[in-house]
């Protein structure tokens, strides 16, 4: 598998070439960079054998992804990516139609409102409508979770308000390459394993998404916030992330919880490598084992 | 799944009081406590249609489990737990069985030397010796390592050792409860929660096995150890037990390391659970999850 000493590219040598050659700088000015990472994200593949509709949900605007063996019985909750100013509901669909599969599940990702037009907790607020009408108009249904980068903290964040609203969590929750850490210089220095995302990018999407308050909201300090009887999590992230510790430490809090929590971490991967599935063993790999654990959470806990 | 608000008892109630009224001490005198730690043992089912002998391989004494439909491609050598004093090659038949099951493999558990009678190297150069020989003997099979306990702790030595030898490493490692740090007092306090180890208990078995030395030996000083190079692991264990951390503690390092891994975390789960398969649905999912990340490591990675 490893060609690095022959001359030939590896897989994982194409994707980070790619990431290095690409004009996106998710610390940047946010109009430019929006419209990079929607091009970005348009490039990579369509999923096969899925319609996909526009429409609302609890008042705030989804698109769903109905693939043609979805069964119905469990509906996947997904929360893109893109430091909570970039990205759309549009995003990552392969991605997440291939985590669905196992489950034969139906996705329903929300066009969450984005910062800084639209700071904390509007995000919020939206997913929280949406997760409500599901329950309301699938009540025979397994409701899922699945978020990654700003929307694996979103879904953190979403689980938590549950919890707090007395509402019932979902049956499982998958998190990509989770942001959950708000507080700037908290993480060991990466010595620039990863392409994507730097301790400049976070301070200036946190500023976007959060302003500069005294003190966190408690949703969205989710590493220091009572995780206990929170949804069984999955956590996954790439070794070369600089995310990588809040993935760990999500790990390390929820487990100590009693939450049952499965982490899974893919070798020198970089930031949500799952989108590069089909490319990169390891994205198949943790793909498959994202859908394996929702799969599993199906027929035992059903929402009511 | 959880009366314990009707009287009724949960599974997992059922195994509490079990260990509760368990005169197991593993922390208690070597003879006695082995001689219950037999029969406790000995209590756990058998494994159905799969046919076991006693035989030698590398000069030291193992038992072979060869399931019914075995296809001899894979070879998964076991460690049997018991804090390096207690435990035979016979333990956690049916356990081992199921977690071998899903990539039809063949299973070798090595009858390796105890301490205090055989204190460190003495079980650790067992197992090299078996997993010399076993490379010589099936150099076509894929070779894995699956630990418990203790065991969990050698196998994490024997691929340091492996490294230091400039050895191949195994295709995967799964560790199930490792006990890993020999540092007492490293761990936060149980309260309680873990109804087969404490503090005093790992302090004595310690003692047993490595003596009083000035400084660890590197191969058993796994968490502060260079785990790079190290095969993929998955790492189990439960959430109620004192060697959580040495779990999360792992997953850290390894992860840190660029070693693929992966961690499954039961909820309010004892020490080595999975031995409850059939009566804990905790752990018939960690016994798929570990099956299923030895199969997924199968065809990718083969032995020469």
């Amino acid at each position: 598998m490893n060609n690095e000493t022959n001359g030939t590219l590896t897989p994982r040598q194409i994707v980070e070439d790619l990431l290095r050659q690409s004009p996106l700088d998710l610390g940047g000015a946010v109009p430019e960079q929006r419209e990079i990472y929607r091009q970005m994200m348009q490039g990579l593949p369509a999923p096969q054998e899925v319609s996909t509709e526009r429409t609302t949900i609890g008042g705030a605007p989804v698109v769903t992804h109905t693939p043609a063996d979805a069964s119905g019985g469990t509906v996947l909750l997904y929360l893109h990516g893109g430091g909570y100013t970039f990205g759309s509901a549009n995003d990552s669909a392969a991605l997440i139609c291939a985590i669905a599969r196992p489950a034969r599940a139906t996705v329903v990702s929300v066009d969450y409102r984005l910062a800084p037009e639209h700071p904390y907790p509007a995000a919020l607020d939206d997913v929280i409508q949406v997760y409500r009408a599901l329950r309301g108009d699938h009540h025979d249904a397994t409701l899922c979770m699945v978020g990654e980068s700003a929307g694996g903290g979103l879904v953190l964040s979403t689980l938590l308000a549950l919890k707090e609203q007395h509402l019932p969590q979902p049956a499982a929750a998958v998190v990509l390459s989770p942001w959950l850490d708000h507080t700037p210089d908290d993480r060991p220095p990466n010595e620039n394993q990863d392409l994507l995302v730097t301790a400049e990018t976070l301070r200036r999407r946190s500023r976007d998404y959060l302003g500069s308050p005294s003190a966190l909201p408690t949703a969205a300090d989710t590493l220091n916030a009572d995780l206990s009887g929170l949804a069984p999590l999955h956590i996954q992230a790439g070794s070369s992330e600089f995310l990588l510790t809040d993935a760990l430490r999500l790990a390390d809090r929820a487990a100590a919880a009693h939450v049952p929590v499965e982490l899974h971490i893919g070798a020198r991967m970089q930031h949500v490598f799952q989108n590069f599935l089909g490319l990169l063993p390891e994205a198949d790999a943790a793909v498959r084992a994202a859908g394996d654990f929702l799969a599993a959470h199906r027929p035992a806990q059903r929402t009511r």
